[in-house]
């Protein structure tokens, strides 16, 4: 292309995306960082490039993000052992004193990155203005957990008095009892709840999988549509991928919310959030109500 | 390019935008709209979707128009004479009302345009909220062009109000007196008037040419980046074309008036605007101060 | 009278205005403005200067304005022929674009007068905001009228956001469809339109008679107060005028979507608003819900 | 003259006050209400529908009232005899006491006929909000004269929270020292004060003759006009009536502080602040600076 | 106590009225004012300063008081003679005069105590906005009380307005018909309708007595806590001592207009309303819904 | 003390901090919180309700905390080995690390326990809206601390808008460089200038001392007013204790910003903050501009 057909071609790309942006204009969209989207450099710096346009364009990002990986390192070089029951991390008073640790800190890494792309952000927890109170969770098996918490109320005022001053809200999944005792929360079920919350047009699910898939060992068999009920099913029969089942409840909690649409995408790519928002083929699977 | 090549590609484009809609966010930039891209269907909406796409990434556009050629036609369906000046229509009450009237039409047609792209905006004269105050334009050979008007106050209270309640202004180069009387207002000057009243950060001018060229006759002895010192220059010593006069000096009102850059662009290409606003290149010439 | 004689008389007069001022403050009127009272100059004075002293004894005017006389003119000196099917000009592309002009250069001289009494106003179209959403108008014979319309929905943003800001709106009775299509409106059922969507207290339409007659040919027949149900028998019974059915129909349509008061009074008398408006006697033909 | 003569007569004098109702719109005028005016149910009636009406179109009224009469009376009714030095009522502890119950009964009533006429109004003494703090008046001669105090200062807060939620201050001249003695005032010097305070735009006091006469025993002798140096002359060289002393002096520290026009006039005329406001003759005698 | 024993006591006692203060943030108070707290000076200024320091905390206090003893004083000093009828005063225009002229001078009195402990007010009585409509008594018996009034409406906007720029309201029991008639309100009554219609949190209630008893005769009877339903069995019974009647008729009215509590203190106490708010304890009789 | 006894003594200590209440309503309070008090639960527990109190009777309070005891502990759990210098922890990337998550989660702890005392609270570090930009401190020696920062600049409007929305900011002392590096900041440092960018009336600061002290192995020689001019010598002349310094120097640099009065008291008293606050004879040393 010469220089002027360069041009032109951004341009058209431009316009392309207007129907989007006045879509989407003044909506609050609720992104789950997390995977690999958060370790390496460049995908971090596209990821959060992402979160910083949608800011500029006028759509309301809120993040939630995990830090699994971390965790366990920090875990590890502090001689603890990590120890999961299905899935979720068993949590001693020590376990989720180094959980909050490691999660605020890659919070206001994600600030940082926010401030560095041009943004502004503030990274909370569950804490702050009791965004996220939470009570013990019941296992079904009985067997006792912890501090592994279930979220019971998500107070979003202070998401409303940030965002109302132009700063992207960062949470980490970290929840607080009535009586001031701290949880160790799925991240995927926090974004599911706050999506919920402040009634998000999108919950946007990074993972590092291509999105749903019908044969769980075939990436080829990726879903692009799945109903609610669809999804409520393949948790039921156990034919959703075991770290699949959170994130599809995360985003059957969103729907039953009043969100409009929740997808679950592959953070493996660069710029999967505007890939999926500013298209209409989209990517990844998208679940909405039946 | 496979689907997903072409998505990721796009993300891309738009993440190049970045920068630009950064910088310009919540600035004014006055698009002095008037030549080609007033003609072709395909030329007008292309530009009008620039415009709703700066107004969606919450930069803040104002619209100046002519329509020289329009009201020349009329005049003739009417069996009147368009008698022209230095380039400047010489305007008895008749001829006034004529431009008046189809000034006004262009307007809401500029109006309705954005309106079918998902934006809002109001058509608006010199008349309405006293904007453009004019008075008798007096010629230095002395020649009465009769009802041409020299712009002496600009009133912007009515765009500020129309700008935070998100509609675009869209101007008609008609003013009005102290006394009442209605003034044909050459489009190019109000446009740098206007600039200069509303702090624009950007003065954009489509033409029917690439730009300033050094040597009239030579497309591509094009001017990319043109001092205020040199414009003045090349009016004082008759460099400049003939039409690209009032274009230049309506670049130096804006400087002169804070404005930080004012471009004189190629409005027969598609989005020009976008083509300006959101590279590095940029297209056609860029005057600023010295 | 001694001038002191003449003082106190003036005084005595402003306050028996008192209780219209209170009874009306901070509410909004619409007026038909047409006819005689827009074709002489000393009338026209006199209908601006009433809506200027509205606007600052704190009643909010709404100017909604025709200009049939005006628009045949033009046609006839482009050569172009009007014809009317019962009443209504039948609209080819042609004449609606000359009609639209027409009536914005109209719009904008009212803007000017208003502005030369000491108000402020900006001139609309149904265009601008899109205030007067329109559809092809549907005729019991079948006859095609072209681009005439009906009115749809009227979007009322743009006057409040006027109004608030101390600008009284002028509105030209042109619309436009969802899909952009210039319409050519009766101004009468604009402007009981508006005055609904306003939720006006009073529609008040300036004609070139007394009033309502009862019977057609006789001036003294003036029927002071007429219920709704009476004025929609006289529209089914062809007791009315021709030219009185469309205002005795804005009339209706004003007081089901629940303005108070609709009147049809005599333009031809300077201050015939006013007349209306601040005394008990009141000129003209109220109409009232039964 | 007809009915319809009659009601365009009385449009047509609505029309003459728009100049002035524009003039002044949004401005402050302090009234300084007294005399006859407050004595007879007519004139107090005329009074406040005038000072209504103002309120109505758009003019902030302030009242600032006395009752000297009235405080005599009650005085006399307890036993109790007034005294007075220069014109100023000496004021021990009971008679303080006395004024500020006499002055506070006056001010609710004046709130009441306004409330009676469609207005709001909250009557206010010094000491609300510390609206007037005063000090012992010093004499020339020495003689004590007791609780009679001077104005230091006006905390003019409580006036805009009124005004700006459509309340009229009615002021009584009761002042408040730093240490909480309370001081009586004289109602001419609060009015010039207040009006200082509130760069009102005219002080207006009501007085029981014409306005100032040159020659004191004659009517005729009616100054329209007076400028300020001339008005400290006629105090300095005893040329004016003592009566009108206070008020002149009230006149000057009304245009020390910045306000445009003051205003003495017959308190004794129907109608007289609006004969005054919306005429160009006017009424009585106008002090303007030199 | 050592210096720093005493310093660390008042800490605690500061830090023990935290529950109080948080609970009542931002809520409305009522205190009825009157009895001795109202004539002793260093009474006086307790309960002034506890009102103003609840205004500093963050509670908003809304002041009513009466003022029987002080007109009973100045109608006897005038010769007049107070006649009263089950503890009403039957009021001629005289005597209503008098009462309106002592209690405004009260509220200005308090409304100055107020500005001398730090605290901003505003003495108002039920004339000012309209504050407190009333209508002639009825009384069961037939006998004619004169301008003895009941309350109809309360218009709490002045209230809201001054709340709204930290202005406490200092209010006269005087009230005003619609046709403008003044009337002699009973300030308990006052108090009970303006703590309804403020929606306040508490009523309270100073008087000359521990609260109320079970034995009229026997302070040591004091009951802690009344329901509604046997406060009014007491009245209905003739078990309330004469004067308790009113008292406990307002906090009647009070609770059934939706205040959660209203409180019968001991005025004699210094700082007693603090007493109560600030403690679990509290003092005298707390009137409650069922 | 009976129980009356006992509730008057209470209503007198409360209305004896009425003048302090009264004094700093409304205004600013940096708290630098730190030592003892950080770490007995008791003590915890008191600081923190006095800061919920601070804000319920209006006061403004900023927290900024340091953590070194737990950062040394973590470290130390992590087999990493904590180095010192003149003070200031030598910081190289892994220490800021461990750093930045412990200080993070006692922020959080901080607003956690705010919450479960009624208040309100957000956990912020430098990096949360750029509040805290920093640039790697040079030292005198030369020696290399790693990533100790110097801050550079305070960007104050997160905290306004926290603040304006009734949200304690607790501040964890991190900063963020303009290239986005994080730098380990002196929580005293931070505290002085958080104190002069909000223009605070008073930066207090806990520490486990009584103050500064004359002789600094003599509790008995302690300062109680210290002008600046003087604390700069005890710098300067060495006479400092080496933890005093940073404290002294946070003082003098708060008070070079316009903070009236610094102040050093002692941690270990519970209620400390009270007081100092509510008291006049205060506690511990106070920092002035000489």
């Amino acid at each position: 292309m010469s220089v002027m057909e360069n041009l032109s071609h951004r341009a058209k790309v431009l316009i392309e995306a207007l129907p989007y942006i006045r879509r989407y204009h003044g909506k609050t969209m609720v992104i789950k960082y997390g995977g690999s989207a958060m370790e390496s450099e460049d995908l971090k710096r596209a990821v959060i490039s992402d979160i910083v346009l949608l800011h500029y364009v006028g759509i309301r990002p809120i993040v939630v993000h995990g830090g699994g990986a971390e965790i366990s390192q920090m875990m590890s070089q502090l001689g603890m052992k990590a120890e999961f029951v299905n899935g979720l991390r068993v949590t001693d008073t020590e376990t989720m004193r180094v959980t909050e640790m490691v999660l605020g800190q890659i919070g206001k890494e994600i600030v940082n990155l926010i401030h560095q792309q041009g943004g502004r952000a503030v990274g909370l927890s569950g804490k702050d203005g009791r965004l996220l109170i939470a009570r013990k969770m019941e296992t079904d098996s009985g067997v006792d957990l912890g501090w592994v918490g279930d979220i019971e109320t998500v107070n979003p005022e202070i998401l409303k008095v940030l965002e109302s001053h132009d700063f992207i809200p960062v949470i980490s999944s970290v929840g607080v009892g009535q009586d001031g005792q701290t949880y160790n929360l799925n991240a995927d079920h926090a974004a599911g709840k706050v999506a919920a919350a402040t009634q998000a047009c999108k919950l946007i699910m990074l993972t590092d999988v291509r999105g749903v898939y019908r044969n769980i060992k075939d990436e080829a068999s990726l879903i692009s549509v799945l109903t609610a009920r669809d999804a409520r099913t393949m948790i039921d029969r156990g034919e959703a991928a075991q770290g699949m089942i959170p994130k599809l409840q995360a985003c059957l909690d969103a729907l039953a919310g009043g969100v409009e649409r929740a997808h679950i995408i592959d953070g493996r790519l660069p710029h999967a959030v505007l890939m999926e928002i500013f298209t209409d083929e989209g990517i990844g699977t998208m679940v909405l109500n039946d």
